[in-house]
């Protein structure tokens, strides 16, 4: 398949942040050329903004069944009488809807590249791959039987899993012990095991709210990032979710470790955990850090762009500081920061790299006049500017409209898993 | 203009805030049946979530032209090297051309009223009657010379513009002294005569910042709300922007004497001016409390469903509370209670009521599965997501396209105008 995109602003987020005037050619999954370029291709693409894909870096994609399925309601109860109660009747197709569905949406707002933790990550796995995401699956390991498994199965399962999915072009597996709260240092150990035998990534959720912490430290003697280190868990192959808890001294050696954090902006304040990841302290620290949705369930979409803002703006507002996250570095955040720590030859427009890219309407209301587009990209845009998405160097979104995909097919099967899971 | 609208869930915001599914029935400006109906219409629409048209109580729409101008800069900064040095240089076909910007993305985002506080207030209020917008629009009185005229003519001007626009069916004008730092006691008191005389609304900055409290305190021995009640201008005609630093009490004067609070989120944060207002203590006190987007400049956009979401979680997240702001209540304060406050027959779909109406896409990707519509439209709608904008039972937006508008020339005219004020 190969791609024209003509006479577009390029928000290339190469080492320089260059914003070139120019044409795109990509061609057998790669950017070929960037510059002034007349040849036939298959799809051709003009007058955008266009950009790398955005990386989300922690979802659970499926819970977008359970997108406003109890909102405005405690942490506990809502675990306990909403979210866990479905999730125990969770089956394989209501899985495979729900991740239609979120992938649909992600597509749709210009996600490229997602790092998911779930049960049934298989099917999540082979849904994302046939629909044509890039997908870094996590097998969760938690400390209870899951509604797919028997808890004993999972560290086999996961194994499996890891061989299974290794040398795929789209998915990459990842170990995904829950929590230093819902994973018992066995279960720690074990993860870190398959880690160092298949040189796999970890994803895991760190310090979320203040009484994880204290449990924890109560529990083990240490905070979560300590806890996580003890088991030589925290290195350069582990993206750590939210880290909305940590100390100063916890934002250096998590630096030191070059363990990636993820910042999950607006799943933290609808949740009401109170913290989130202090990003003037990471960046300070040189400290890899990145950006999610988390789950749909507490967010309650998957549009990195919304995400985006909220992430500087949490930060000025706190910090009574307009300066002290500035778009750049969000959009950083967003795209290059995942790529690089994913070493993922993506995340930047620039020849020779993977073809991972999306196109916004240069003409969109909320984007005109044209002064900045960085600050455009972050503080004005919508998912729903995106207009043209390109993974693997296959157009996905062409002009607005799905290629390839049964939208009304994929909606029509989330409402039906959802009203199985929840009725009418 | 007759418009029929077939089998759509109906989000009423009536008395019991029922969620009905039913057709609406539209002729003449007003909302004539809501039940079974076949008959013939000018329009027809259908399968659609169907709600009252958003009311931004805060904005100053020309300043879209200097979206993305001047962001990550401290308040003093922005203001005296990117705002101020623009403002100075506005003509009328400047303001015009920013009007009509402001006013397509305010449409295309689900907003039918909006209540408007700038310079050239005559030129918006034109611009907005024959664009079809309701406007609340603010002429601007402030102790020193506008970029439209010298400081002594502002008052006599602003007489002939509430005489002007008496009796217009959308435009309502108001009068707006800026603030009790940018205004002396005599412009408050000439704001007050003429508020009496001519039965006005008022618009005013209230405690946006901390300095601006500090500063006004130091200055007249009050606060900017005691400043505001002391010149008769506390009253239940009287809109307060931001309120972002008042105090307990202050809540309970504000509530007392029946002025409208308008909560401006996304602004608030962006400026990181530390405060916003404190919902949770005005709804206890029974306050008007209604919601903005402020202007573009501070925002980057006019999306009043992102600044439903951003005024729920910002107290979730400070109050580490998920139940203190909750989805109905945001919705509220964007539709029926400003509609009450106003004294506009509009806000709610009922029999009688006037047709300021909007759709949503009901198979939107971020708006599935259905559990709860307007937890969907707090937290996971975009404005985006709106096909149809019905203003005074015209219709604007007709399946996601612009009726009667020249979307171009109204991109380009804005390019322009950006252009000759800050060059390309």
């Amino acid at each position: 398949m190969s791609i024209l995109i003509k006479d577009s602003k390029i928000v290339t987020q190469d080492e320089k942040r260059r914003i070139l005037h120019a044409d795109v050619y990509i061609e057998d999954g790669r950017i070929i050329e960037i510059g002034k370029i007349s040849t036939e291709a298959d799809f051709k693409i003009k007058n955008r903004i266009v950009m790398p894909g955005l990386i989300n870096m922690h979802t659970h994609v499926p819970m977008v069944l359970l997108r406003g399925y109890g909102d405005d309601l405690l942490l506990e109860e809502w675990l306990q009488t909403k979210i866990w109660p479905i999730e125990a009747k969770l089956k394989e197709w209501h899985i495979a809807a729900g991740t239609k569905l979120g992938l649909l949406e992600m597509v749709a707002t210009g996600t490229t590249t997602c790092n998911d933790m779930y049960f049934f990550e298989d099917v999540i796995a082979s849904t994302a791959e046939k629909f044509g995401m890039r997908c870094y699956a996590g097998f969760s390991l938690i400390d209870f039987d899951t509604p797919e498994m028997k808890r004993e199965k999972l560290v086999p399962c996961c194994e499996e899993f890891l061989k299974k999915w290794s040398g795929s072009e789209l998915i990459t597996p990842v170990i995904a012990p829950h929590s230093t709260y819902a994973c018992s240092p066995e279960t720690l150990q074990k993860a870190r095991e398959l880690q160092e035998k298949y040189n796999a990534f970890v994803h895991i959720h760190c310090s979320e709210t203040r009484s994880e912490v204290y449990d924890v430290l109560k529990k083990y003697g240490r905070r979560p990032p300590a806890q996580i280190a003890a088991h030589g868990l925290l290195n350069e192959k582990t993206m750590l979710a939210h880290c909305g808890w940590i100390t100063k001294e916890e934002v250096k050696e998590i630096a030191r470790a070059g363990a990636a954090v993820v910042h999950n902006p607006v799943s933290n304040m609808k949740l009401a955990t109170g913290g989130y990841a202090p990003l003037p302290e990471l960046f300070e620290a040189n400290a890899v850090v990145t950006l999610g949705t988390d789950g749909a369930a507490s967010n309650n979409k998957l549009d990195m762009f919304e995400t985006m803002k909220f992430a500087a703006l949490i930060h000025k507002h706190h910090r009574w500081d307009a300066t002290i996250v500035k778009a750049q570095q969000v959009l950083d955040m967003a795209t290059i920061n995942a790529a690089k720590f994913l070493g993922l030859n993506a995340g930047s427009i620039e020849e020779g790299k993977i073809a991972d890219v999306i196109t916004l309407d240069a003409r969109a209301v909320n984007l005109i006049p044209s002064h900045n587009i960085v600050s455009h990209i972050v503080y004005a845009a919508s998912g729903f500017n995106v207009k043209d998405v390109i993974i693997n160097g296959k157009v996905l979104l062409h002009d607005g409209n799905f290629v390839g995909v049964d939208y009304d097919a994929i909606i029509d099967e989330a409402e039906k898993a959802k009203e199985d899971l929840v009725g009418e």
